[in-house]
């Protein structure tokens, strides 16, 4: 006997946090699931992937943020399946929630496009454990460099690789050969970290598809001017362990990043509900999934139009739609009719480097020095509320001046080295 | 064909790192080598295990701390044997180092008396990664608390063993009441925290043998006082999943702490000398091997009298040695007699929760808040030469006052859960 209705969110990224804080005053009981313990402050994941912030600048345990919120629990715990009929979460580790309400905010992974085997060479970038791991990989990269006495393999561990072209991989990119040039020489005997070899690789006709086409020419100029190899219009075609082939040409890299596609996952396939090709279910205006008006998609795993485009798959859209949900479940919990979902696009910015960024905000294209403090200031604010801003300020300051690198530690123990038959991969196809 | 002697330090530890300092200018060669690419302020790991402080405060990449010294190179290494005949060191990744000095720096791990199966069910803290796996373990148990409905389950929760009355084994016990009875609380919905039991388990007559006994007496009361368990003179006779068995009882304890005991690894055995009961080798007084006199060994792997009394395994000795150790690879390159190590005293301090320590510092004994303010003044003193100084100040100032758990996160994904017949073990004896 519950005297209110049950909303259960899955998922603390943007979506399901700015859901959950929406529904502070509601006359609702709330459960916050997720599979780890923090928020992560995705948009500056890539800086703990390159080893200038450290985790616990951008994430922040979940159950801390949500504290004051007396009317919503957090349990941390990975879901496994949806019920829509019973209305049941189940999670992996044996517990069941009941809902009245779902919001799925559970978020996308990068889309290997049919090629999962791929992403042990090639991990991508989405969580904190990801970050970790590709900090870890470079690092190692440059550490194998320095001891080993074979050029090719010396070559190898010096090339580093980036698939796909959208911000995450512009950002990664454009730090990559900064730490090379300027954080990393002193630190070395047997290598020079300057002449490391970055390679970003985009199937598509330019870098940052989502931006105004003046704004992707100039993130491949100040790409180019950093030293890094822009491979722009070809396709992968296959990655395997220290290689990526592209059509006509193979790459022998030991650190493979990947930056490419979106693909959500299963608990989205739970409604019977039309998805579009990377499993995005297409929810009505008021985010509702078709059929079912207590379940709600928000953030990466719903596709719908607004003002006359498809709503990107970025932070402020998560944002946006989490509280629209949340505000939908109040409407209807007081009988009111719902309101529709409208993207309010505030700007868009990729930084490039240490000083530069691209980007489009009110309207206006923006590039260079100007762009990246604004990209500053504006992931400054959005730190609000996360105890974390003046940490990230001192650490950026820090870093900015002295290229030190605090946060170069490899600290997942590596895996167990395998025989060497067992490390290439046969193609599947 | 060399020029100047080649010496090669194993492990980046106070000893290792003081002891390559200390050959910034002499005319020899210097490899250091390393499991892992950073060197940890150990004194202050158990701030890690205890979420005040985040890894990279306390952590700093060795090449960086040893950048600016032109004869010194750093390979990530982990060294699998030593040949003292043939003067070379093996990694396990088939580097081999030629030396003509050796410094053995490597370090102890703790003793688990003949039962290592112990091990993974009660984990050290002795390596940062030590130190994110503790946090990993407190952290879910106050997750898994929070979702169970179980009242059995629940309590073993919120039990929290810690094996071992030493300094380690007393900061630990004396932070996680601390946490739990005024950080936790407003996190959570269906538990009460500051209900968590934390015992601590020593077998010998009294907690910090190495103190003064009055100081032993204070460290109890002022644990007693936050609510800690102490079980002085009780033996631990089993650990297996979920319990700790004492000689007439046993507790039920999901998280559980090693912290007795000192073993150290294989590569001492290297050497035809005589070793103590833990492994340690018995050095002569200039730190080198009886027999081998061109090989030292430094910090807790030694054994050796100083001013008519052991030389204990802490921070100080570990430096000093380490100095003492590179000093004399210099006078015999220069042809000059060999000098004494005499280990210097400068005080011993271990903090008790957040306002207190005791200990004794230039033959004076200390407690209460006078000793705590002073142990902050010593460890931000030491901090000094890494970066992170300012870090771990104002890291400390804002916990202090907000009981805030910035670096709260669970980073390192949960292994597989185990079937349910595989997760009690059988005592071997």
């Amino acid at each position: 006997m519950r005297a209110e209705p049950r909303v259960v969110i899955i998922g603390a990224g943007f979506g399901g946090l700015y859901a959950a804080r929406a529904l502070r005053d509601a006359p609702v009981h709330v459960t916050v699931l997720d599979r780890t313990n923090h928020h992560v402050f995705q948009p500056l994941l890539y800086q703990v992937a390159t080893a200038t912030l450290a985790p616990s600048d951008i994430a922040v345990p979940i159950r801390w943020l949500l504290r004051k919120q007396k009317n919503t629990e957090v349990l941390m715990a990975e879901v496994e399946s949806v019920d829509p009929r019973a209305r049941v979460v189940s999670c992996r580790d044996g517990t069941r929630v009941d809902y009245d309400f779902l919001i799925l905010a559970a978020g996308a992974r990068h889309s290997y496009f049919g090629h999962a085997e791929w992403e042990s060479f090639a991990p991508g970038l989405k969580s904190l454990e990801d970050a970790i791991e590709l900090r870890r990989r470079w690092l190692l990269a440059f550490e194998r460099a320095e001891r080993t006495t074979n050029e090719s393999d010396r070559v190898a561990e010096l090339t580093f690789v980036i698939v796909g072209g959208g911000p995450t991989g512009v950002e990664l990119a454009g730090m990559l050969p900064t730490i090379a040039r300027f954080g990393l020489p002193k630190d070395f005997r047997h290598i020079d970290t300057s002449k490391a070899r970055i390679v970003l690789i985009e199937a598509g006709p330019r870098l940052l598809p989502a931006m105004p086409e003046p704004l992707s020419a100039r993130a491949a100029r100040d790409l180019e001017e950093l030293g890094v190899e822009l491979r722009i219009g070809e396709r992968v075609t296959n990655v395997g362990d220290g290689f990526v082939q592209l059509d006509g040409e193979r790459i022998d890299a030991r650190t493979i990043f990947w930056a490419a596609g979106n693909a959500v996952g299963g608990l989205a396939a739970a409604f019977d509900a039309p998805r579009d090709r990377s499993g995005r279910v297409r929810v009505l205006d008021d985010l509702s999934v078709p059929g079912y008006p207590e379940a709600f998609i928000v953030g990466d795993q719903a596709v719908l139009r607004s003002r006359g485009a498809d709503v990107p798959a970025v932070a402020p859209a998560a944002m946006q739609s989490g509280r629209t949900a949340a505000r939908n479940i109040v409407h209807t919990v007081r009988g009111e009719g719902r309101e529709r979902f409208r993207y309010r696009n505030k700007g868009d910015l990729a930084t490039i480097g240490r000083y530069k960024a691209v980007g489009v905000v009110a309207g206006r294209q923006l590039s260079g020095w100007l762009a990246w403090w604004t990209w500053l200031f504006v992931h400054i604010m959005y730190l609000a509320g996360f105890r974390n801003r003046l940490s990230v300020l001192l650490e950026w300051g820090y870093s900015f001046f002295t290229y030190d690198r605090g946060a170069r530690l490899i600290t997942v123990p590596p895996p167990p080295v395998a025989p060497a038959s067992s490390r290439t991969i046969k193609p599947t196809w």
